[in-house]
């Protein structure tokens, strides 16, 4: 048991650990559901799974399917409330909240007796109304460039692109989605028509990542907001700190809590089976599998990131990672 | 601004950081709102702040009201827990969740949707089934008393004592509770007699304690589960890591979100105003003003709390933390 | 099809028709499912269905086991809220609402976003504030002595009793009921000891009464508030009818539009299986079989007064009652 | 007190009664607030005032701005349920429910834990889902003016129109209805495009009638189903009789079950401050005034109908109409 003996974090030998957690993911059969509400994700194989560690010097761990690209659906919604905190600041708090919300992910009915303001931007309806406020005076084609680009830019990766098919299935289907914005719209917590708001929420969505590009994109948050390579402050200290309690607090829907006993990080997962998990000051991973557990967050992605968790005692409720 | 300028956090001067926060507190006008259901508590003025900050290495430093006792309510179901858990080991989790509930702390509504399991151990309906499994083959009397040799132990101090009119008053207003209990005693998630719980469980809300005795008491979460005086392991380094990160996620009812944002440290409030906070590996936190938010948490023990964590970087979330 | 013919109803062949009803009763393969909550009520066979019949003139009609007692449960709430109107007045509407819950016969979710106002009198959170209001300065032994003249000067029968049986068997597993009315103790619409309210409470849903005398004792509600036999005013016309317009908003719980859709008439269900029905001007009906649907209301109670309704054109939606 | 001297029932003057009724509601200081989310609604003067009623035998009372055309809104949701009914009979249950929903109008909440199954026709998404029955193979348009046809027609007055200005409003600001409906296609009970049921349900709800107009066409419904003039078959008797006993349970939204306890009459309220009433064998009623009260309903419709029936007893919970 892990707890037993005090793993030997001076040196960790990370390239084997996280080979060994990729081969035990493999061999499992318990692999969870894959989403089926878009044509484009049902397709993808359960046995698909990944993992990408970049620690803080740049050095980068990989193992399984870490460069096949997968959607990084509600993933992209940490990159979306950093573009927006860039944008207008706190002031985004007085139109989203910062509870976790004890609810499904798209759930409408905290919405009603909250007038219009969701629990959080990590929910959907959050995320629609950072969406709402990314679309500022920009055509949605233009807004959705800037969040492509601001993606590329922090992996370092021109090659990242944005799935249409998977955009356009979405468009299509996401009659719950359309629901919570014009709920919302109704409020006048949304204020640009609502499909434009969807527009650039789902194209923002079907962004496609693979492990190593994800965790290289989430960089920024293990480093106090600066992006690595070109030593730009992405956001403040301060603001990178508080993604990270969001992420911890919210990050899986009405599993956050769970995710967070179990591995102690801040992590955000998306329904394609990606999670992007931040241990600070030392290393951003990324993991992907896509069966989803009974509250929609990848099932051996989140086994995967204790395990991760159990070998390096990165968790951060753990002393061990200050010495 | 702590963002523009990095804390000096090789020697913070913590002694002189911890009065200047107890001098900015004492000078606030706002001061939040005394709980008042219970008289022995309503009777406390507002103007009281203290803190107290125990470091790794035993040194301490209190300032205003420090050594003055006061009702630590909720903040003893995180004891609770421990010996709980203790007592049963992870089947404890059968009968209780680990989620945020998004709810006040005494709400019913959950309960019903979920069949008498409350969300987590840290709201009411938690800590009533907490007390119930605390009861096992007991009579209340002996619990209490178990109860209280557990805090003296963990905080070294044996003059730490229950407040029986403050008990008392529970006992005749708690009407609340009394429908928490009966309704998860419908569900069999009560198992003794309800009179016989409350009666462990409003005791056990009576405790009293200064801001020293209770920084004390959270030593073991700061230090891996070890008691830092005997060396003793009170929790298992894992089961340490795991109350802290229900602390963060759970431990201030429906503003855990905002809390975890504002100060990045596990913590759990009580309705007398106290606030206990973990930086794990580096120290145990007391912090009391009793004066409540609309949340129900202490509103100047919230903000010194933000003060300290800017003036020091002990956020879970901040890298330096690491250095 | 009786919308094909139109039934005559010049002179229905009552006797006849209620001994048809009875045999199809009999027949029936799918009985429901009798309540099981408390060991007095689970003991009775799914077998039993009776019927009585008592028109404006006196005539009584009857089948099956009409004169076998069983435990009327709920339907004691309709001759509870009848005392208390004598009692107070409209002022128990400041303590009670008058709409359908939308919610089942127990639920406590509604209580909390409304304060510990009951939606109705005929939930049980309702009929706990009812029995509150009714103990008024007595002890719960004169007020249980008061209901139980009461319900048998409606139905001139001086042995109608209360089956201690039963009562004691909800005063040991109440614990919802328990739970609601410290709840609402919690928001002060409860004013005396929740036991005693409760002893009340669950001694008037334990008066048994055979379906002749429930009959019998609803005489009041078809014949604008009068008794029948001594001509002496019960309550008021206006009242009389503003009660028959609660049991068909309330009178089944969250499954009152479908019984007012299926039979058209004023009604009040217990767990017991029995159901009170009135035909205002020409009826007072009780029907009686212990097998519940899922809404916790009499399967084959509600098929016979449906079944009745065709026959005759009892529903307060046809005109042709007004022939 | 109309409880006091029974009313003279066999003669009442209702032109007097009605005369009075509207005297004395011109009077009123207190007219209740005037719907203003659509421009075109908020425009009406709450000094309006009118009734109708037409007796089984064709005599029609009015008074005050009986002849003049309003927005009926919701009453609209009478017509299209009695029209789906023609087209799916009772199919048309397995979509919708038959419950007093307990919530505001236009309430989500519901339909979360439901699945999307609305409670009732009467509420929102309970009539986008009727007009998406109605849609069937049709276009909007085509399905609208068969839907004015069959208004005009039950009415015997082919003046009635379509206030195209109030159907453009709510196009361009039913946020909440578009979320309704979205949120039922994405569960599947929504099965066209929702632009097209919006089409249809918003040009229903902005149908202009006069008091007179509303009151011939409710004419079937009491009378057995029957058009009195044609002497045609609108729907069977025992569906009048179900439409009326939804209208008694589910017409006013959550103000239903104060409505029947005030009234005792099958009604249905729309937005506009129309309610049309009926008094199964007896009389048709429209009345008309623009002001509402806190749940949505003419405060002055509903004290009329409440002030007409105290003199006609015309309740269907008072035996006096069988006299």
């Amino acid at each position: 048991m892990p707890d037993a003996q005090a793993p030997d974090l001076a040196s960790p030998d990370l390239a084997s650990i996280v080979h060994d957690i990729a081969a035990e993911m493999r061999l499992r059969a318990e692999r969870g559901t894959v989403a089926d509400y878009i044509p484009a994700l049902a397709t993808v194989s359960p046995d698909r799974f990944g993992i990408a560690v970049i620690m803080a010097d740049g050095t980068c761990h990989t193992a399984g399917d870490a460069d096949e690209a997968f959607s990084i659906q509600s993933i992209s919604k940490v990159f979306a409330l950093t573009m927006a905190l860039g944008a207008v600041g706190d002031a985004l708090w007085q139109r989203v909240g910062r509870e976790p919300s004890g609810s499904a992910f798209n759930s409408i009915v905290q919405l009603e007796s909250e007038h219009g303001i969701p629990r959080n931007p990590f929910i959907n309806a959050g995320a629609i109304v950072v969406s709402d406020i990314l679309l500022g005076n920009h055509e949605p084609r233009e807004a959705i460039g800037e969040m492509l680009r601001f993606v590329r830019a922090l992996a370092s990766d021109e090659t990242i692109r944005i799935d249409e098919t998977v955009a356009q299935g979405e468009l299509q289907t996401g009659f719950r989605n359309i629901a919570l914005a014009n709920y919302m719209r109704a409020f006048g917590n949304v204020r640009h028509p609502v499909e434009k708001v969807l527009g650039l929420y789902f194209h923002q969505c079907a962004i496609a990542m693979s492990c190593r590009q994800l965790a290289a994109a989430g960089r920024y948050l293990m480093a106090r907001g600066r992006h690595p390579e070109s030593g730009r402050s992405v956001v403040s200290p301060r603001r990178a700190r508080r993604i990270n309690a969001l992420m911890l607090t919210c990050g899986h829907y009405d599993g956050s809590g769970e995710f967070a006993f179990r591995t102690g990080l801040p992590g955000k997962s998306g329904v394609g089976g990606g999670i992007l998990a931040i241990a600070p000051g030392v290393a951003s991973i990324a993991v992907w599998s896509p069966g989803l557990n009974e509250r929609g967050n990848s099932l051996l992605g989140t086994l995967a990131l204790e395990r991760l968790v159990e070998h390096t005692g990165w968790s951060v409720f753990d002393p061990v990672t200050t010495a």
